[in-house]
């Protein structure tokens, strides 16, 4: 009868415990929450059997624990789940944005458990809470895992095949890699996203709301997410972000040249290149 | 009986075709295309009564004529329509994103006709043509008149009233605000977008397509645009997009200047303000 415990009962804690639920994975979920009325939310929308107070109890009970906190709290979780394991199978993971900071910060304070097995989730919401947590949030997502040396490899083994349960393709990397992608595909998308919307709310000579459509609405969605938490990401992630903050601004500089030399042929080629590479975005990934 | 020709069946006139036939405004609707084959498309999937290929013809019989074509073959198409216009109360209107180059392009070449009303649709898809076309394409959008010293203010109010009865809300202004204001809320989002995607297109340490989440596919949905389409855009408004592009610029190097510097709190004052106009994009406009 395996038991999964769900420690942070947010959007990803609580979609996970969804999708769980719905592959029949485990007997029970029980969950925790550093807000404790959080996990009573989570279980009175049906997201966890059962609210947790006692986190070494409920840990020492556990087959599978999912952190899912903000990425500063993560290496702390890992050592307080660390004190409370007890059984040889139990397998503990994370769903954090950022990978680097995590591993370093455990291999210099009491080392990377073998059952610990970074992994992140490429998807989410603008939304928060277990309110938003959502049943299919990682189905035809893609969850990246950056296994330790010091990782157990039938760990790694349990939690791609949870994640899989889940409905989501699981990808291994290193953490390296890792951060400097998400820098790329993410974070740097958030950081431009959010200084858009600040340029948008500067003076102009109109009101830009009567000139908003849904072009401007999909491309500053991100700009809608938690700006706590962004302002987390980015300093975990700060250097991968600022070496895409640096590449990213040379090649948007290059196109507006292009513009302003008025050299028309070659900015449509690089249009037409950019879409192109827009439609291969959604192509399955090289192994 | 008032007729609607549309020329240009493709997405836009045919979106507007399918949303003036769901209102009744008119009893019949003619579609003419530069590619006849367009046309008889158009009439095919329904969008329009009769695909026509005598466009002096049609626009004498018409009493709403929609320009939809792109936006350098505006002004050739209302001199054309201007040649055929044979009845005082015929109202022709165009749904190009930019204003300023059309109407110097018309002052300077034949001047103004008091019953063309210069319009703006701020609603659009990155998709194309006939089958592209949705009824519901412009309920809840905003739609911009620029009316000049020559326009008949009883043909604004009637283009204003066909707008209307597709569902959207109709604002003023001037061509000159308006192409400020869309290089500000589409044209330099689109520039940006595809600079983005051309920038996760060179090579990096892994596969983006393996940490895309949805977050970067909205981000990049407008990069998925007809890029002749947009070199078109962006060169006919060029000197108000290279207004935004500095000052976008400048904008994001102090967001960047924030995050090398470590100067966390106020970068997360800036996410957060940011978040709160992202929140505040959907409110109506100011009158």
């Amino acid at each position: 009868m395996p038991r999964l415990l769900v420690i942070g009962t947010g959007l990803i804690g609580g979609s996970f415990a969804l999708a769980m639920r719905r592959a029949g994975a485990f007997a029970r979920i029980d969950g925790y929450d550093a807000n404790a009325s959080t996990a009573e939310q989570a279980a009175e929308l049906g997201l966890i059997d059962r609210p947790v107070t006692d986190l070494p109890q409920a840990v020492a009970a556990a087959d599978a624990v999912l952190i899912a906190v903000p990425t500063s709290a993560i290496a702390d979780n890992v050592r307080r789940v660390a004190a409370a394991v007890v059984r040889p199978t139990t397998t503990v993971f994370d769903a954090g944005s950022v990978k680097g900071s995590v591993v370093a910060n455990l291999r210099g304070r009491g080392g990377i458990p073998a059952w610990f097995v970074p992994s992140h989730p490429m998807a989410g919401s603008e939304r928060r809470g277990p309110d938003a947590a959502d049943t299919h949030l990682f189905r035809d997502r893609h969850v990246i895992l950056t296994p330790q040396p010091e990782t157990d490899t039938a760990a790694t083994a349990r939690v791609r095949g949870w994640w899989a349960a889940a409905g989501a393709r699981v990808f291994e990397t290193s953490a390296e890699i890792h951060d400097d992608m998400v820098a790329l595909t993410s974070h740097l998308p958030h950081l431009i996203a959010y200084a858009y919307m600040g340029w948008v709310d500067a003076p102009h000579s109109g009101d830009p709301r009567a000139f908003a459509g849904p072009g401007l609405q999909d491309f500053t969605r991100i700009a809608a997410s938690d700006a706590a938490m962004w302002r987390q990401i980015l300093t975990d992630n700060r250097a991968a972000v600022l070496a895409q903050f640096d590449g990213w601004s040379a090649t948007f500089a290059r196109l507006g040249t292009l513009l302003r030399e008025g050299r028309f042929d070659e900015l449509e080629r690089w249009l037409a290149s950019a879409r192109a590479a827009r439609a291969r975005l959604s192509d399955p990934p090289d192994a």
